[in-house]
Parts: structure tokens; sequence; C-alpha cells
């Protein structure tokens, strides 16, 4: 929500803004007349200029993926980036992007429409992963950052990721793709098209119009807690709730409060999320994710893999993911494969389904530590299935 | 919906109507006076009154499980009673009953209380499976009938037919349970809490007041897609509708409308749902199946099942199940083996997902044809997993 002016005032803290010089040109059509692009970096920059580690998001988060001096609230990937962590920031230089389209900094539909002086709102232009990609090239650009050591990226993110690879397939030495797919399955689509429905069904949504200060809570809690049941596994809820009660009784005369566990925990966290997330970015995010097909790049997913040059391509998926099955993550790894790149495919047998890149660290620290210390043996130890 | 009164008016339809006498005492507490349970028959009833099958049905559908002559539209499994299908009508007396607190004949919420000339709407008692299970064996006393040759149960209709036989250990001969657990797990629990939510958030529901012509449609809506959605599996979705576009283009100004079939399809079938099925109905079932715990009965599974008498119990699962998962109905079938009950265990690879009972045809066919012919030998044969 904060405009370029803002922005300006706020560059004492660890997040950082990049106004985009002229119409960036939209996939789909439609331009955005110089949007901002946020983003925080952790670690030093080398000579030359070949030590960058650049990370894009899943669906929510903001740029604020680690701790640093100038912010050191906990980032959503806190045990990943750091001194002495997988992404050993005394070697590499991080750099974390907000997406486009999104709320954390980077223009997006909660943004001001500098043609209108408004919010853009439903006026944004269709958004794809390819337009995120394209933001995160133009950082690099004015960063003078020509080739990563390596692009990571976990859910949406990795679909990002394999975006930017095919539309700048010289620039990432390495890929991480965690938990993400060459597209979105039926399945998928299915739950994202009815988040983004019980959000458009609130009324207080008004066709995107809601004031600043009325926005659809409703809706979005509703569309948080059925992110929260597809992001994790069954498996995991069984071992946490089992067929606890809640503490307290309903409410009198509530004959549908929360009668277990499990129902009080996806309210408290669904509360949480709600006043933070703008309802349009979501809605926009979100159909971003859909309408990713890997495939659009050449007429095939071989089609467009062809001319990554990456060395080294690390798959990882978590055999619990039913939002990202498995299977998505063994067709990325083969599709690789096949186009002559090096692939470590990992399946982890964590228990908290898609999620797990970002609470399951005893399974992933390894698995990254082993890729930023180029030591292949060890990642092929590790669960590996190719 | 209907009273008792209509019930009177219509009893040359194939449905059938018995009111209870006196004052039925729910399990959770309150009293329904003269309640009314709604069923369908078909086949003869012979003279020593043994040979009876009983259905109780998953949530939603009502008693009319199979067409008749005086009611010649296809039922909810048309394909499984007739004669020369799996339930042989002419060997068979197959009884179907409209659950308790449904709205489709049987006393329900959308029922009228007799205390007060109203509709019962959340005065309605809290509503268990134990009690659709005694209203079931209600109707048995009214009919003479003492002893089952089955008891058969789909979902929730499962977990119905599990209650009916602790609470009742001696009347059924053999149980079939289809796609049930002997509890609900608590990721079925949120899924449904969700659903529920989805419902009393819509402000159509005037906490349980809205009028006949002013139901909660939208809430409605989005509960039966999120019910269609976990019902299936992500693959048949992936074999059915790969990435394949929706035929017409968005409405002018509809920037999230359907872009893919599966979200067309989805919307197609939420429409003809919603007009059907009581909202406040829908509330009270779907909570009774998460308050449904067989170890209630006794302090364990174990100890619940310890004096059912039924010769034979045929377990069946489906593999691509996650609502009611592939474990659950191993726990099932192991319990009654160590109750010494023979059991067979068919785990089906159908890939429908929970609502494969109703589609595939013939994996399910062949089973319940070889379980009615009392062919053990067949049932072992095929997908048994003991």
């Amino acid at each position: 929500m904060r405009s370029a002016i803002i922005a300006a005032t706020t560059m004492t803290e660890a997040r950082q803004y990049l106004t985009l010089p002229g119409a960036f040109e939209m996939r789909h059509g439609g331009v955005l007349e110089s949007p901002t692009v946020a983003y925080e970096t952790w670690g030093e920059l080398n000579e030359n200029r070949d030590n960058v580690v650049l990370i894009f998001t899943g669906m929510s988060p903001s740029a604020h993926a680690a701790s640093s001096r100038l912010d050191p609230a906990p980032g959503w990937w806190e045990e990943m980036i750091g001194p002495s962590r997988p992404l050993d920031t005394r070697r590499y230089f991080v750099i974390c992007v907000n997406s486009l389209g999104s709320c954390y900094g980077s223009t997006g539909p909660a943004s001001i429409d500098p043609a209108s002086g408004e919010l853009y709102r439903l006026n944004f232009p269709v958004l794809t992963l390819e337009d995120v990609a394209a933001a995160g090239k133009a950082l690099l650009d004015h960063l003078g950052i020509t080739s990563l050591y390596s692009l990571v990226g976990p859910s949406m993110g990795g679909m990002t990721s394999l975006a930017f690879a095919v539309m700048y397939p010289d620039v990432a030495r390495s890929l991480v793709l965690i938990s993400c797919g060459a597209r979105s399955l039926p399945f998928a689509t299915a739950l994202r098209s009815l988040q983004r429905e019980m959000i458009r069904k609130d009324p207080a949504w008004q066709d995107g119009q809601y004031a600043a200060d009325a926005p659809p809570l409703t809706g979005m809690r509703l569309a948080r807690k059925l992110g929260m049941i597809t992001y994790r596994s069954a498996q995991e809820w069984t071992q946490r709730f089992g067929r606890e009660r809640t503490a307290q009784e309903h409410e009198t005369g509530d004959m549908f409060g929360p009668d277990f566990s499990v129902e009080s925990y996806l309210e408290h966290h669904a509360q949480k999320f709600t006043g933070q997330f703008d309802a349009n970015c979501y809605l926009y995010l979100s159909r971003a994710s859909d309408l990713f097909d890997l495939a659009d790049h050449g007429g095939s997913i071989d089609a467009a893999l062809k001319n990554v040059t990456a060395g080294r391509v690390l798959v990882i998926g978590v055999e619990t993911d039913f939002l990202f099955p498995i299977e998505q993550q063994r067709q990325i790894a083969k599709a690789f494969e096949k186009a002559g790149r090096r692939v470590n495919l990992v399946e982890l047998p964590s228990i908290q389904g898609h999620d797990s890149f970002l609470v399951d660290m005893d399974a992933f620290r390894p698995v990254l530590c082993s890729f930023f210390n180029g030591d292949w043996q060890a990642i092929s130890n590790i669960c590996s299935a190719l």
C-alpha cells in the first residue's frame, strides 16, 4: 500500500525500493507507469558481482525473509539466511523481492495509479508470474547484476523462478525449486478459485472498492482458513490435535461455535492474517498462480527449458504436499534432466505438507546447506530420488 | 420440510413416513415430540422377516436410493439396488432411511416444532449420528423387524451404521461399511467447520431465521464447492480437466470469473445443489459427523465393538479418499478382527476419491455382488487387503 513517496521517507528501514523508469509492460496487456519494486538484501555484493542469490517468495510473504541490523524482526525464512546458515551471508549476497502485485512495498492493486491518483484496485492489469519475474530482472539490471549464483523459489516463488529461468536462460547459474510445479493443476486451481470467490462474495468486498478501514475481513478469513487447511497435511493435524476439545464452551446460543481445538486454531491464525494482506492483491496473486503454465513458453515444458543454462538444478518436494503433489516436482526434475542439466531431486518425508519449507527446518536445512556448499554427494544421500 | 399432515397426502409416492409416538430423546439432551422418519423400500419382506438390508445414507441424499414403480426417477445408488443388482430385490427387502435431521421427509431443523407451531431452525436439539441410528431402529421396531441380513452405510451412513451396531449389537447379522471412519479426523473436521462457517457468514443466513424464499444461497454454494473439491481426488481432476479453458470468456468487467473448465464445472454443480438442501439441516448434519467418535461407546474402539455379534463385516475404502483416508478403514477392519469378527477389507484404486461409491460402479459392483452372494473367496480376490 506504500506509494513511492512514502517509500522515500522509509529508506532507513531494511526494506529498499526501486522505482522502475517509464512504462512497465505487462504480459497479458496493459502497462504500469514507473512501478516500484521492494526488496531486502543480506550480505555483501562481491567485486565480480557474482555471489548473488535471488529469492522469489510464495504468495503472501514480504521481502523480509530474515532479520538484519536495520530490521531485527524475524523473517519468514529466518533460519535459512544469515552467517553460517544455509544461505550463508558471509559468502552470498542474498536478495529477496516482494512480488509485483503484492502489498508489501511493490506496486500492486493497493497502490496508487499515477494516471488517476486513485488506488489501482481492479484497474490493475492482469498479473502473471512472468511479470513478477520481469520485475525481479529489472531490479538485477538496476543493481548491475548479470549473473546469479542461484535463483531460489518456494511455492509460487518456485513457479516465478521457473518463469525467470526460461525468460532469462543465461542469468541463473543454479536453481533451487521448492514445492512448486510447472503449472497449476485443476485441484489447486479449484481451491484457489474458491478462495477468491469467498472474498468476492463477501459484501464488504464491494467489487474491489472497499475502504481501507472496512476490508472484506470475513472473506479473507475464510480464504485464509482454506489456505491453512490445504497448506498442511491431514497427518500433521491428527498428530497435533487428535480429537482434543476446545478449552472453553461455545458462547451461549452459538450452536455452531468451535467444538474442537483444530477449529480454534484455524480461527486464531486466520484472524492474525486478515489484518495484514490486501484483498485485491490476494485475488491478483492467486489468479497469477492459476494462470502459470511453463509450457506457454514454446509449447511444451521440454521446449521451455531447452535454452536454460543453469549448471545445477535442485528440486525439493514434500511427500505430504497435496497442493503441489510430489509428481509435479518429479516432472520438473525429469524435464531438466532431459534438457541436459545436472539435477538433484529430493523428496522429503515431512508431515507439514506444502508449508514444510517454512516449518520443517530440520529436513530442509541440510539439503540447502549441502547445495550451497556444493556438496552434491551429501544431497544424494538425503532422501534423493534420482 | 414435510409435516406428518403433508405426509398423509403423499402416501402414494415411494416415500413412506412413520411418525414415532411420544417423545424421542436426543443423545445430547432435548426431545423431539413425535418425529417423522421418512424411508423407501424395495423388494418384499419374507415370512421370517429376516431378509432385510437397511441402508443409512451419506449426509445429503434422501431415502430415494433407487427407482421403483411408485417413483421411477433414478436414485442415488440406482445401479446397486434392484432385480439382479448387487442388492438383489428378488431376495432382499431393502430399506433406506432419510436421516433424522435431514430435510427429505424426516424431522429436522426445517420441520415444524409441534410445541411452537414454528420451524425448529436452531431450536432443534444437538443432533448426533446415534440419534440418526436410533430413529432407524425405531423404524425397524415399527416394521416388526428384529434382525437384519445386513446393515449398509457409505460415508456418514457408515458412521451411523457403526453407531447402530454398537447400540444394538445383536440386530445386524452383517455390516457393510464404506468410505467411513470410527471418528472424524481433525482434517475433515476443519473442512466441515469451514463449510459451516461459509453458510453462517452469509448475511442471508440471518442466524438461521432465513425465509423459505431467501435462503443463504451463496454460503451454501461455497460450502458445496468445497465439498465437491474434497469428495473427489486431485488425480481425477487432472484427468478430466487438465488445463482446459472455459468455452466462453469472462463477462465484461468480471476480472475474476472462471478461466478454467474446473471452475465452471464447480459453479454448475454447486448451483444445482443449493436449491435443494436446507441450510440449517446441513449445519446440523455436518456437525453430527464431527461429533461422532465410536470410542465414546465404552472408552475405546475395541471396547465399543466387543459385543457386536455380526458374523461378517465388509469394510471398503478407496485409496484416493482424503476425507476418510484408507487408514481409517484399516483401523475399523482391524478392530473388528480383534473383536473376533470375520472381516473383509477391500481397498479400491478408484480415482474418484470419497465419492467413488457413487460413481465408480465398475469397482464397487463386484465387491457388493460377491458379498451379497456370500462369495467371500471372490471378495478376497478383489483388491483385498486382509
